[in-house]
């Protein structure tokens, strides 16, 4: 018997070049055209059908519009972006400097993805605590694809106090912060990741970086 | 001008319906099978273009083949199986104690994936130290994804000891175990995930977990 749901050609080609082509998308180049809700939705659902570690879909979002809310998440960023500027050096700290590292204001739809723990134990969570943030965590690459595929930008903001987004959406004490993204139509996607382009590193190739049995004695 | 690379509705339908079908292999639905190697690498291909946060790459692949480093792994799942089998009371402890939760020794190729964190200061990541795992798990969900499009199965054991994994693959001490995947072609993808048809819990709706600018005073 053939297995359920074989996939043909086509749909491998399709999900490697999203994949292939998936951008983090900054302020500099999101437009105002609004996101319909149809497309939203459509969004949004990918990312509850993520994997979730003993099927507890520990995710939450919260979509913010409003402005106000917007200003204060902004000024987290810009507090934070401060601080980390001044971990860098040199060269580094006078790229970092001109980089456009967000998209808050401009994006029309932000969300806060939350991770919800449950109140009691959670199958395949008893070994490695961090499962639940990661199930969380491939919520947010599904919708970051499923955006993408939709010709939907999407940006995550890591340079923020999660404290302060909990406080601007009144979440919940135990729910945890994972990422906070930015979604809008876009310009352009860059035919190369932005920090690439720019030298900061190096796109890693698949020898560096993958192993057979064992690790290499320098890691 | 129009944005590059804008992909038509049949992409969106493709990336969305390998979404919706992918599924977590366990050991009773692998096949012997051995996967090609251009299979494999297009697999591994879609890790490393994942996002990841300031551009740090921080993956790690290991593939493991050899019977006697499964063997390890799998005798630390038998273990922390029956420790996360204690967490659990009455029926759902008997219903833990009836599922098959890995395939370590039936699938082809097992992969360890790990964080190797960087030396210095990684842009994006001195507001939320835990970017870089999370970059690391973005870079499991689009192997998985792009697995299922192929029509390889993935499952990701998380019931057990990181160290053992570590020890056996001989992982530089800085290095974490983020996942541990289990690979091959499968006689079947279920049409609906294993523990919800079982009724282990329930699949939550959008309206349960999505929230509009402020969250439900509950929780």
């Amino acid at each position: 018997m053939a297995p359920r749901g074989r996939f043909s050609a086509e749909f491998a080609d399709a999900v490697e070049s999203v994949i292939q082509q998936r951008r983090d998308i900054r302020g500099n180049h999101f437009t105002s055209k609004p996101i319909p809700d149809a497309v939203y939705q459509r969004i949004l659902n990918a990312g509850l059908h993520a994997p979730s570690v003993g099927f507890s879909q520990p995710w939450r979002f919260v979509t913010i519009k409003e402005q106000a809310t917007k200003e204060q998440i902004s000024d987290s960023f810009e507090q934070k972006n401060r601080e980390g500027e001044a971990c860098f050096t040199d060269e580094k700290q006078s790229l970092y400097r001109r980089l456009k590292l967000e998209g808050i204001k401009e994006s029309p739809i932000n969300l806060a993805v939350f991770y919800a723990p449950n109140d009691g134990p959670v199958l395949g969570q008893t070994a490695m605590p961090d499962m639940g943030r990661f199930s969380v965590v491939c919520a947010i690459e599904n919708m970051w694809l499923m955006a993408r595929a939709l010709n939907v930008g999407i940006g995550w903001v890591s340079i923020l106090d999660p404290k302060v987004v909990k406080a601007a959406v009144k979440a919940p004490d135990t729910w945890e912060l994972v990422g906070y993204l930015c979604l809008g139509y876009t310009d352009d996607f860059p035919e190369i990741p932005e920090l690439k382009a720019l030298g900061w590193d190096k796109q890693r190739e698949l020898s560096e970086v993958l192993f057979d049995e064992v690790c290499p004695s320098n890691g």
